[in-house]
């Protein structure tokens, strides 16, 4: 790219010259039209989701590449379609952007989206630019799941084993790291770029839907699960303890949770102490991990085909409070609530 | 409502309090979980289409009350998923808001978008809220088609009629009024507020369809239409002129309009001049009427069927330009462009 095309700002080549330059990101069938059409095949249900992201509030060019944003807010999104159990159809992209901002800022940032879709076999379908006084990014995904397959925070019953799909506090620790680099002295370089690679490039965690499925699809040939899927759950965007918290509410059950079963990055050893790593793990966010509440056998059964960090981290109990408890007794049992969480408007 | 309600303001409640307060406008049974799941029939296919609306760009408190505000944003998208020949599934909303905001500007809002979406029975289905320096509403909208009955731009072929759903004109003049109330005088009081209503609840022409599909499906028992709708078009959000110039590029085809079918409202003959009125009809936009190419016959069916304002404006050409032509030789032959048009981001 010459200097003189990455100086160019919004404002330079006007609606019209930035959307043609947007298009090149597009699947060109879909361009042109009013609105972008999907085929939907029989018997699925569609699955919507929506994000809105403003400069300086949910990202700053100060920690956060344009790619980097880009991919963090498709992978957010693809994230609250695995949490559905859905797969992902497209995602629609609004833009409201100052005059000023450059047109090589932007490109960045639809690169580090497309990025990530083209991972997960998806694309943009669709979108709108504005003027604006700040930077903002509203993102819509369209995902489809078989409408006996969806997964719900509702569906939690007592009994229950809790699942995360790998470790929790990664990303909260890659930004801490990106904000203080002098922390973490002790950190191999691998280490270090690895928690930082988790805080930029979160991966929605879309890879368990196959293997759930057919998981449960050979348990279903032994016992009669046909009419309903035996998983609750949802993502761990807001962090583990959140993931629980919105569960439990949701089902009308309680949860206890066993300390030293929630994985965390094997670095948190040598860096961090065991109070901070479980701070991390439990109220960090932005893991994009699954919280899944399944039968003991499936569940035993998903963490041994996933691996790398999935764990089984609790049970679901009766009763409406969410305990975290330490098998080990160096820390007496304590409840877990949304206020360790934050409050956007309040701040 | 009660003053100290209605004096809240966004950050009196949080963001968990104005999601719960924003609840009350969803249908239940979708609430609770990452996404909204919505049933799509076999054969269909799934049109999606996005807007950005931004405080002091698209909308100002000086010239539009938050209902309208919302009316009007709902409006936009519905009549998008008309243009397509799509009837709607649902839109999520997503809201950027100062905390200063009132809560009750919120509601109001969220009243205006669902009166205009229960008007073409469809809801609010998903959302997301987030601080912001300035009010932004991010839409997207969702709807379905038979992929038989999909209209598009680019297929319009020369000799098709152009036919519009309603009059052109009356929004542009109704902003016109509202800004500057010293206009119009010779106009009668029902006349200034049925053109104030046209710009502040412009309604979507989702009644089009079924009677489109009625007049096609009647033709196609005579010929054999089954496998391609032999309709082109858009709505005319952006003006009539834009549409048309919009459609003959996508179909690599010209226009010529005849002046004196273009319908206008009856009140613009004791108020402006003929020059006025055109400028008003041709560049106004906001009327959100549809502008279809189809052929004679079906043309004009389609106009005995609507009335009110529905007419055959013009006929598909061959070449590339959009002349405007006057069959009482009032006015020289024009050709049309969208640099009469605007562009947001030079402004």
């Amino acid at each position: 790219m010459n200097s003189e095309l990455s100086s160019q700002q919004v404002k330079d080549i006007g609606e019209q010259g930035l959307l043609e330059r947007l298009q090149r990101f597009c699947p060109p069938e879909i361009i042109g039209d009013d609105a972008a059409v999907l085929e939907t095949a029989p018997e699925q249900s569609l699955v919507v989701t929506t994000d809105v992201l403003v400069d300086g509030v949910h990202f700053s060019n100060l920690t956060t590449s344009p790619e980097d944003a880009g991919w963090r807010a498709a992978a957010a999104n693809l994230s609250d379609l695995a949490a559905m159990g859905a797969s992902p159809l497209g995602i629609t992209v609004g833009l409201g952007l100052p005059g000023e901002v450059r047109v090589s800022w932007v490109e960045r940032l639809y690169q580090g989206m497309t990025q990530c879709l083209q991972k997960y076999n998806t694309s943009i379908v669709g979108g709108d630019v504005v003027r604006s006084p700040v930077t903002t990014l509203a993102i819509t995904a369209f995902g489809q799941v078989n409408p006996n397959q969806i997964i719900r925070r509702s569906a939690a019953v007592v009994g229950d084993a809790i699942v995360v799909t790998g470790v929790h506090g990664a990303s909260k620790a890659g930004l801490e790291l990106l904000l203080h680099p002098q922390l973490g002295q002790n950190l191999k370089d691998a280490e270090r770029t690895a928690l930082i690679h988790a805080h930029q490039r979160p991966q929605p965690r879309l890879d368990v839907l196959p293997i759930l499925w057919k998981i449960l699809n050979s348990q279903s040939k032994i016992q009669n699960l046909k009419s309903k899927i035996p998983v609750a759950g949802m993502d761990s965007s807001d962090g583990l303890a959140d993931a629980i918290i919105q569960i439990c509410r949701a089902s009308g059950v309680g949860a206890v949770l066993e300390h030293r079963q929630i994985s965390i990055p094997v670095a948190f050893d040598h860096w961090l102490t065991q109070e901070q790593a479980l701070a991390y793990a439990l109220y960090g966010g932005e893991d994009f991990e699954l919280v899944l509440c399944l039968t003991q056998e499936l569940a035993s059964a998903l963490v041994q085909h996933l691996g790398q960090g999935a764990a089984i981290v609790g049970n679901i109990t009766s009763g409406s409070i969410v305990i975290l408890h330490d098998e080990q007794k160096k820390f007496p049992d304590q409840v877990l609530s949304l206020s360790q969480g934050f409050q956007h408007f309040n701040s």
